[in-house]
């Protein structure tokens, strides 16, 4: 019986942490790359302003594309997942963009095609704009970020669809902007497979993607419509196939992952939350057995993800006060003091 | 290359869809059950107040245990969830209650054990409320909420841990209160399996079983933590044992899910979002079909869930009226007609 009651404890405990409300914070920001003022929203960690202490944290940046479809969702299960004791992820600040023309910022080039119900009309005819939308994120927007937060240097960089294809072509053509690209069933077919094309000419085994992460999901978009987007569906499959060939020694830390039971529109909440786990695996700490010994139960998970992600993750300072906080509940001082002692 | 144009349509109209911001509520119920006052949490869906005809439609409502925990992700959730033309799930109301005293309202028995760090001191004195928190909920809070929204006989029960304790116990003593009942990693282990003999005593093939749904998830707390809580770990599954032997002619629908990759702090998020995708199943409409035949593509699916859930489920009349301004972009007057003749 005595077996579970430290699981009931710590249940109670994790019930009782304190936090406070949403601090999400809207920016208009003026890019001379786009010629235009863009609308910004920044949510920050809820313990960003928890304490004294807490003003030498700092956080991973998430840069998330398609604000309106998926800042509500994405900063509630990030705040979720990063919610101690139980967090398999580190808290992090989600820095959202508002569309202006979609079209326009997530293609790598230039390429239209007949509309499909209006004779004589052309669609994405003011396609191309993707390398200044990225010079935009990199030169504009993260300089603003980085003055304005507490920022650590690890970057994630999250699209969906068109937004998906722009992640994937900042990824082949500037592996250095990021640490992590996630795309969610890419428009891969682009400009007659563009990104594949591109693909097959770059190597992927030099130093700007060493530690880089790609998560790619694909939707089961042929299953109930009956391969009406083949084309679609085969480009992904052909530049997983060819990403496999060309990392054979594990460069980069890579996921391709098929969801049958989502499509096209339901995947991105479930393959954000997977592409999450998958990036931060090895984060999550074990709270109660870290009482008996701080170094091995905190220190070393927190090496392990340094080494394999290429950037020094530490250890928040609130978590740090949290750990403290139960080891003296338990009467334990010299774990307390030992966590005390990771304070920066 | 035609195939793949319908869906990158669909793909930019579906982010055209205007939805007004949030619309949550806060109520403060004063409970002669309980002898206080309890914080209510209403979120309505986005389109409750989108224009003059959606105040004929009528949503679900989620009774939503441990607010602090999940009422944000959840929330959140259910708006992408619902969100047309990708929905899989109904909009619905989602209710979440404050928690006063926990341990008092989710437990269905008076038990206590010894607390395990300090001597002397007992866990769990105030336990054994859960039929008067059940009480509450069902004569004071519902009538509160079907008086003052627009809600349909459809209801939901979600809780976690405790609170799946406490959903288990309203299924098994009170099987006409709700019609959907979720339990995450429930604490069946509370007063020596409790809950696994009351089931042993209960007769689930009779009417009130009736289409009535359970989803019982399982996390895995074995794995890292060495069955420190096997207590635990047996009595879900013990129950899980007990139930499928007794539904064998299928009077509920019954799903257990075991998750590998999370622990009990982790699994809220993915088994809710599981656990709405298992009970709607054949919600999600085919729009892009539906233009060619309406009846066969929205009709049809919205009656086969209303024959498995035993609960007459309608599209609203916000959904149809999307299907309408579709039919008429695509210029198919003779389906804009048979869309407008469904509303009610």
């Amino acid at each position: 019986m005595k077996t579970h009651l430290i699981f009931i404890f710590l249940s109670l405990f994790a019930f009782g942490f304190s936090q406070s409300s949403n601090n999400t914070i809207e920016v208009k920001l003026d890019s001379k790359y786009l010629n235009e003022t863009r609308e910004i929203f920044v949510q920050l960690p809820k313990n960003y302003h928890n304490n004294q202490e807490a003003s030498s944290d700092h956080y991973p940046v998430v840069y998330l594309l398609d604000y309106q479809n998926n800042f509500e969702y994405y900063t509630a299960m990030v705040n979720f997942m990063s919610k101690q004791p139980y967090a398999g992820i580190p808290e992090m600040i989600i820095v959202s963009i508002k569309n202006t023309e979609r079209t326009r910022d997530f293609t790598p080039s230039k390429s239209s095609v007949n509309h499909p119900f209006e004779k004589g009309k052309q669609l994405f005819t003011d396609s191309g704009g993707g390398e200044n939308f990225l010079s935009f994120i990199q030169y504009e927007l993260k300089p603003y970020i980085n003055k304005h937060y507490r920022t650590m240097p690890y970057e994630l960089f999250v699209g969906h669809s068109f937004g998906g294809l722009a992640v994937v072509n900042a990824f082949l053509k500037h592996p250095n902007y990021f640490n992590a690209y996630i795309a969610h069933d890419p428009s891969l077919w682009w400009d007659n497979n563009l990104m594949v094309k591109t693909l097959e000419q770059t190597s992927i085994n030099s130093k700007p993607f060493n530690h880089k992460v790609l998560y790619l999901s694909q939707a089961n978009n042929s299953e109930e419509n009956k391969n009406w987007n083949q084309d679609g569906i085969d480009a992904i499959q052909d530049f997983d196939q060819v990403l496999g060939q060309k990392n054979s020694s594990n460069t980069i830390i890579y996921e391709y992952k098929f969801y049958h039971n989502e499509h096209h529109g339901s995947l991105p909440l479930p393959a954000n939350y997977n592409a999450l786990k998958f990036i931060f695996q090895g984060f999550e700490t074990d709270m109660r057995n870290s009482i008996k010994n701080p170094k091995s139960y905190i220190l070393e998970p927190y090496e392990n993800l340094s080494n394999r992600l290429g950037v020094k993750f530490y250890p928040t300072n609130t978590y740090l006060n949290q750990l403290i906080e139960f080891a003296k509940k338990l009467k334990q001082p010299k774990a307390a003091q030992e966590f005390e002692a990771m304070k920066h």
